[in-house]
């Protein structure tokens, strides 16, 4: 950390500070500039409360000098990530394919669209059975029969299940269906649940919040990890903006930004991430080439009849059509798919 | 519900839009405009869900005529609820002042700012005592403790507890010392934490999400109304935006925009609401001025030693200093403190 | 400045941005962390340019310590600035009040409302002639009639004329017919305009873009300043979030900041801030409340037929209904209207 | 127009909203709801103003129906507009390459980056004359020296030069040297200015502001093609949001959404959208994914001396490795390079 005396503050000032500081188990240097004094604060095992320094008489501000997260970042662990997902690598070179509906429906409705989507030749199958809706009026998922029907599912076709869980509670109920745990955008910092999932084995899918930046992403991912699950999907799947053509706007920036800078897996949503199904393909294809090492995709048998999300749920069809597609592109960046 | 047909819509799907609408147990009334024909949708007692409507061929989009939330609203309740509180009613012409530290962090912390607070005119004491932190590596809180202490002080003084819950599994328990909710803004939309304070009689404060719309507290705020609970109290405490000055950015207009829609009081919180304690006094006189019905101000006897929020709390003397400016105020627009 | 090298950084290549930074003209002092070494920029007379230095190797990042502007800082200019205007103060105990329509649209609507607004207590009139509209197919303003209709509203009543200039070419002509040049939200990096009408002694009203931070407000009055004019009121006008219950969202914290930053008045414009005339009245208040310098504010005899912003403009009698209660809140906060 | 009356509407209320709205010139078609009435407002030659039907007694609101822009939208002009450059369409399957520095700086840096970005492959140069900086103190460009070494590297090159006009006055100067007049982020709204360029013959390169949605852009465009310039490239150049990580955020999604309502070609900016040259490839990579007709990029023989932006431009060396990287992703989306 480094403390920016203001220009008013007197040498009795800078030296209460650098005192304090000491006291603290730091060790300081002192810069004198022409208009003010910097002191540099060394030693950073733990972090000294910035607002605490900042209240200090004499005190301009204070700027961090080290990043805040350590286990998601690259310093501790400069190889990438790679979890094992029915026979594949998320993070290796191989790109993970994530499809379904937004919400479990019927049983007809999920088992036609894993084996739609396994056919086309996806990695897992997604579903929501607790579904987080803004209204209380809202279609709010089957609950346990979705999560039946989901385990149905699994069997039927060997895809891993991947499906959110809304609350601590929930978690060992839902990883008894599920393979992968799904953090929603809206639970991102909703740091008891993060813990909960961070005490399992599972591995996490954590979504992005529509309003967090990336860093936050990292130490809401830093939660899980410092609760000993290593496990961790990054997700982006579009922020809130002032747009109005497209529901949410996609982050295609944060792929290489989080691949700076962490170790772990980032899969892209470009279903929630546009928020219309005529832009998913697109979207899908500007984050291979961008570097994502996977894709979650809203998938529909009937998408007119989706009881949640049909605006932007592709066809299983035109979702079929999208894999040449994608995998054209992924060769082009010299991944597989 | 109105449905707007595009340009190159035949008669059949026009006919085929209007036959579905019906299936389903509404009224149609067709307009025809010199480009397009417009599908008016009469009877309003559920919704329609727009997406199943805008995947229909020759449907252009669809728009909504009735506001999505009832019991937060002016139609079904006119008059302001008021919820006592301390001998006061919220929502009521006398200002509710909460005041208090960020987080419990010591008996003599809790009580010496209890004590201050009640003697400068507060209503309730705040204070966190399990705490949602960006980082696993900052304090969380001291838990159970810390309500105990929040008890304690209760006891001494007679203030009310405004305290937050972060877990459904929490709220029995935070209940049990606390007697008002209070649901942060990183979970306004953690709807199963909605759903359990909503079966309690306790009151809630309910923070505005720092990304979320005034709809969306509202129908947050329409979770805990329809699980029975109806003493909701919105809290606007400053949504994120591309400023840097300030940690957030206050929301003003909200005061009059929620009074333009819902009964239910509007308390401001121009402490996270800026993030700088310098600021706090200017913009809560302006949330009295427009229309506030009452304050949650974080105040430390020593905010230098806050181990969180430090930058934003007010000095007890600095609050106490504030009041008489707070009752000019409220004075000047008829408003009791 | 402050320069971070990064944890792999060389002992060769400190030396190399130590020599390049003296090299510039500069001091250094550097600082060795236990991780990584500092450099602290000493001589602050220019800045040197943070891209150079944080492409040099071994360098991870730079932090600036100064602020960037400097004439519109209170480290120069100390004391407030006062503009005067129709015979009092723009800055001073007591507040300004502008007012009118939006758009000048004929004689008799301007000459109605400048009495109007006159004789309810306002210093200023303003009106557009040039207006900035998102389509091209709106209504553009009347132009140079619209001028002359402002001037004769100023013979009739005494206001001082406020409106705005949109291209420097248009600079000399606006300023035969006004007092005050206002700078559009749209335009406030508008670099050229910007000197254009820094080369006049017009006193400039520069309005935040809908974008903009306030460091960036304050740098384009720097522009203004820097090329000799020194009258320049900035004003807050909202700014554009994703709420959708007002146009814009005010930003009332803008005033302390600024405040704590500048020697220029900040006037507040509440009609814009909030995009509906219900509003315009707490907003109003708010402003005042928190410490504005004055208000601008749109008034229409008949808002229904006003070719621009009649949802947000008040009636001239709601206008004069306002005045009473902004003096009740000036007086509780010390100033005067 | 739809036009929703409130539920307290009376029937004279209603009878006089038709009554004006025919008085306009329009017919009316009334639908009667259970609570409501909504008369549908049928003619749209010309666009009747919603401001004034919001504030007649007895309305609650007005939704418009149609899109607001004519010339841009593809009912218009079904088919792709097509601008000759440097021997290729502009718009057609093959891609555009604009590369080149920030600001003209030398006569030694524009000749030499030209050479290079021409020898690998680019198709137009740009570089800025006159550069909008949101500091006085900042590089403010070469100005007319820098449009004349501009003119030199055109000869010696024969690339196309792409460069800012910055006001209205300027527009002929410019005009003269460049073959492709850019308008910038900043100057999106600034409607003396596209009216300026709208009077020449010279394409223009429309940048999209950083805070303005798509169809603020396509009303800028409006404005250039009513004034019957029809060869207007729409540019993503990335959005300002909360995120830190990036300068700002480059909305890969614009692509799709602004294909799917104009004939317009879109360039993508990964240099300004990104703000960091580390990231230039993958997001124009993911640009080229999504369908771009081209992109513009900023290339620096040595970044680390660059007046302007060095931190988000590409050495020489690193655009002509991209080349074959972007040559694979077209050939992948079935377009060329």
């Amino acid at each position: 950390m480094i403390i920016v005396m203001n220009t008013q503050a007197t040498p009795e000032e800078l030296q209460e500070v650098i005192d304090w500081v000491e006291s603290q188990g730091f060790k300081t240097h002192v810069s004198k500039g022409e208009e003010r004094a910097i002191v540099g604060v060394i030693g950073n095992d733990r972090p000294l409360d910035s607002a605490q320094v900042e209240l200090m008489t004499g005190v301009e501000r204070t700027m961090r000098i080290l990043e805040p997260y350590k286990l998601a970042g690259l310093n501790v662990h400069p190889e990438p990530t790679l979890i094992p997902l029915n026979g594949l690598k998320v993070g290796g070179n191989q790109l993970t394919l994530i499809a379904g509906p937004c919400s479990v429906e019927s049983r007809e409705q999920i088992l036609e669209t894993a084996h739609a989507v396994k056919e086309a030749g996806a990695t897992a199958l997604r579903g929501g059975a607790f579904k987080p809706r803004s209204s209380p009026y809202s279609f709010q998922g089957m609950g346990l029969a979705g999560l039946e029907l989901l385990a149905e599912a699994h069997q039927a076709t060997g895809l891993p299940i991947v499906t959110e869980v809304m609350a601590p509670e929930q978690v060992s109920l839902v990883a008894q269906y599920a393979q992968v745990l799904q953090i929603g955008a809206r639970n991102m910092q909703n740091f008891n649940l993060l813990k909960a999932v961070g005490q399992t084995k599972h591995p996490v899918l954590l979504k992005r919040g529509m309003m967090n930046t990336l860093e936050e992403l990292l130490m809401s991912a830093e939660y899980i990890l410092s609760c000993g699950n290593s496990s961790v999907m990054l997700c982006e799947r579009g922020i809130r903006t002032f747009e109005k053509y497209t529901r949410n706007t996609f982050d295609v920036n944060a792929i290489p930004a989080l691949k700076a800078r962490t170790h772990l897996p980032v899969i892209a949503d470009p279903s929630h991430g546009t928020g219309h199904w005529e832009y998913v393909g697109p979207v899908s294809l500007a984050a291979v080439a961008a570097g994502a090492d996977g894709l979650i995709i809203e998938v529909h048998p009937k998408p007119e009849e989706a009881l949640s999300d049909g605006l932007q749920s592709l066809k299983t069809e035109r979702f079929a059509e999208l894999i040449p597609k994608l995998r054209a592109v992924a060769d082009a960046v010299g991944r597989k798919l």
